[in-house]
């Protein structure tokens, strides 16, 4: 299996390391436009294969896009960083064009090839790249949704003192702000979380949650790395070794939710043909409206995209 | 960390297997009546060590508790393996009489441990572990649920078709047909499974768990090892790396769920200390019922055990 | 990817659990002629991947071949196992017959398997499913040197405690008492042992390697299988993934080493061809004489298997 | 256990992330001077249990040692970064004053702790951190050669294109030009690598392995951190699970290889009480003078720090 990473920032190396140091696949390439970083960061990882006992080769390269040839999965991250104070949309238009750009060359050189877009805005970013790319639906898909509830995961796992192991979450809809929480759906190794905890400090915590890239981005000065680019390879990770897990994922709607043609973020089942399956949850009215808002958001920004085209 | 595996037979050398290659210990005990047996099978696990890379040392004994003396944790496997035909109850009195000679040799030499009983019938096995010991309910435990959960996600992974790993669940009561299944305590990646499958199929699913231990027995001539040795060990991995697991664990209730003094499988949280906490589920009457079938099987075996003494 | 393991014994049943616990392949097929077993086994181990947390799909047969239809990688380890004072010779007439049929077999329903034996006696049964298969000697191989060299590994890093991660060896010839030891070729992180531990340990080290199998049979009873399993799961594992891992396996001669058209364990690279290369070290006089001898003691055993075809 | 790493640079967090990612201790404390950036990066690892599924806990602070109490193993990564131009020398005087003070601390809430230095120039931090600290050399040591030797068998198993984890060597002497190239202690699977490559490129690879620090600069602005990170995890595994590893760790030596009194490269045992044993290997005159060269160049820089005292 052959996996390319476009975009040598912190979370595509981060991807890149995951992916080799867990043989995910046996060869990952990794790649920026920037002179020489894409070659240090992949030849970092590969000497790092002695220590940590793993065969994937990373190879690096300056946009060469002809030795991304031939992959079976293509992770984008490509695209500014958000960067304290900018909101996700002030990105969209510089992003898209980045975006578009490159899945025109990953679809030249891996035609076969399914992608997993990490840009942000991340639901419309996807949608660029499922347009540009004229891919089916099954085979462009945007990480998000693992992100998000890996955050709510380890934020409950502190609050209630047990193994992040153990907790299992869906969390719907857009990246960001009009995320819709499920606490129906979240889980501690079966026990529905109302049961563990009171709701006010559940609510918390999903707020918590919808703000948790910003919280780190304040503390830091710059976007997080080490659960995005995990999170990302986890999918790489399902896709390559036709695992058929349950993911929340950011994958465009064709009716399922009474939702047309977005891309939203739903759980679906993840295999070696990329979205397998959508699974449409027993949504009460309230989880409904919720999702009805992010829609609405998405949709939004997906119309400045398309104004521009 | 020390864990001392008594009975080193396929659960037991099994349970010792999983200890060295995830190195949970860096020294495991193997220990049988049966002379060579423990020492072949933990020199073969420990020619597997420049395989598979692990530095757990795995020491064989044939019956020298001296060997296992202050161990963290001690795992108790021993007793009649049950034969085709053999129902659980009729292995009780000898059995008995084994787990107490085991227990006042592991109490002796290594005062501090933690019990994890395996031996058969497993609710009564382990209330005999804590009257020999005189330890606290805390430390003095029973794995059955891990494994019936095992079962049970295995089975909902196969008809859902989905990766083992998303399937969470909460089984209770005694090891055996009294089980008591909660399809409301059983969740894909969050989602509950009755959004998932069909009634008719999922109590087909559960019958078949109540009864997973014969299926194997029946076509094997013998009971099954490789889920049973792992599930012990994963409950030690839990204590001795401190994970505060939520799992399904034989413990002694002391009025949780309004029942005293009786051993069975009830959800916990397994950290260093033993059983950090039980878990007190919001079951509904049906459920309630169910768990007092349950006790009240359980107690009669137990009375079983107490009017031999 | 889908790996076949033919006999449902110790030896193939650890393989097939090391192959789903460390999710080499998507698929084992484990296959025996007794009924139940393999059906048995393969439930156990799937029954552990909610607990292991692993996605390899496990699937027991009596005998039904059409079910492990395209396997990339066949290992067989049928065979009668080695008794108690029995000689590794007196199996060679009827494992022959065994290893000749589920070779037919193995050939029609996976034309393009690279086929792995375990059974004993090594050389020979691996001999005989390459005149079978008529599959050419890259594909054909056979399991000895791997377990050899990890217990010849284990045995130096007790002596010297040592981790036995840090300890690498090559061992060549017949897999039995004529194995050519190389302390030349056998250091601790890239130290000479020879540096480490004095003449007459570390011969007494080698004879007992030699007679490793034997002192296992001694103390259970029965032949080992979790060093074995494990070591023949570690070969799926350098071709699947294509590791190109140096390892000693037994590799039909073409002219290597002076030799020709005998199977004998010498170092090379495997990778996802099967065979990449035949290493050839720089003998000196006496360990060409002990590779003579070992050959020797194959050729005899292969021609009492040509006399009875 | 619980781990301290200093230094929430590249290499610190990278050296938590996997302190984190293999459980190696069940706390992992993070510091650095920087307000908020150890809390963030600590954050986004612990965000990234979920995914990874591990239960180390990753504490992040600005200067607080008070949460680092009772660590049992410190990592000191603290000092200024090597810039593109610069020498390693440059930095002594200022990293120096770092690695006093960051000790200083260390000792204070963590008397028993094993300290591992990876603060440059190596040699002389360590040989500050022991000289501050006052602890015994077996448990102040300095990590640079995994990572050097990490680096050579990365390039080695290019060159021969077989598997990086077939590769061992020792490299001794000083971190950077005059480290000790041992081609008679580098082997691949056993196998000296002197009979698999010839001598002119054997001598390009160590002369690139002693530039391979300044390599990455070169490509990528700053240090590396992927292989140096993980490099000291791997000897705080060792310590931690007592694995008494093989590897050549920076220690002071005390009349070893005819040294006294001087910080330097050279083969050990690692395990729980630090550095286990000195390994001598039986150098011959050439790598005798090579060895005695890179002493008197850290001797020298020793001396430079020695006249600021």
């Amino acid at each position: 299996m052959k996996v390319t990473v476009v975009g040598a920032g912190n979370v595509g190396a981060t991807c890149a390391d995951v992916l080799a140091y867990r043989e995910i696949a046996n060869e990952v390439v990794l790649l920026d436009i920037k002179e020489g970083v894409a070659e240090g960061k992949s030849l970092d990882i590969w000497q790092k294969s002695p220590i940590n006992l793993y065969d994937t080769r990373t190879i690096g390269s300056t946009n060469d896009y002809s030795k991304t040839a031939g992959s079976d999965v293509v992770v984008i991250t490509s695209g500014l960083p958000r960067k304290p104070g900018m909101s996700r949309d002030d990105l969209i238009e510089t992003n898209a064009g980045i975006v578009k750009q490159v899945t025109e060359n990953v679809v030249k050189h891996s035609p076969d090839a399914i992608i997993i877009v990490v840009s942000n805005p991340l639901d419309v970013m996807t949608y660029q790249a499922h347009i540009t790319s004229e891919f089916p639906r099954t085979k462009v898909m945007g990480m998000a949704g693992i992100l998000d509830t890996a955050r709510y995961r380890a934020f409950l796992a502190e609050e209630l003192n047990v193994s992040p192991k153990d907790i299992q979450a869906v969390l719907m809809g857009g990246h960001g702000d009009t995320m819709v929480p499920l606490p129906r759906y979240t889980t501690v190794g079966g026990i529905p979380v109302t049961e563990l905890i009171d709701k006010s400090k559940l609510d918390e915590i999903i707020e918590r949650t919808k703000f948790g890239g910003g919280e780190l981005v304040k503390l830091m000065g710059t976007s997080a790395w080490y659960a995005p680019g995990s999170a990302a390879a986890q999918m790489v990770e399902a896709i390559v070794r036709d695992q058929r897990r349950v993911f929340p994922v950011c994958v465009k709607l064709d009716g399922e939710y009474g939702i047309d043609d977005v891309y939203l973020g739903v759980p679906v089942i993840l295999g070696k043909n990329g979205i397998e399956k959508v699974i449409e949850l027993d949504l009460n009215d309230d989880e409904k409206k919720l999702l009805e808002e992010s829609r609405n958001h998405v949709k939004e920004v997906m119309q400045v995209l398309d104004s521009k085209r």
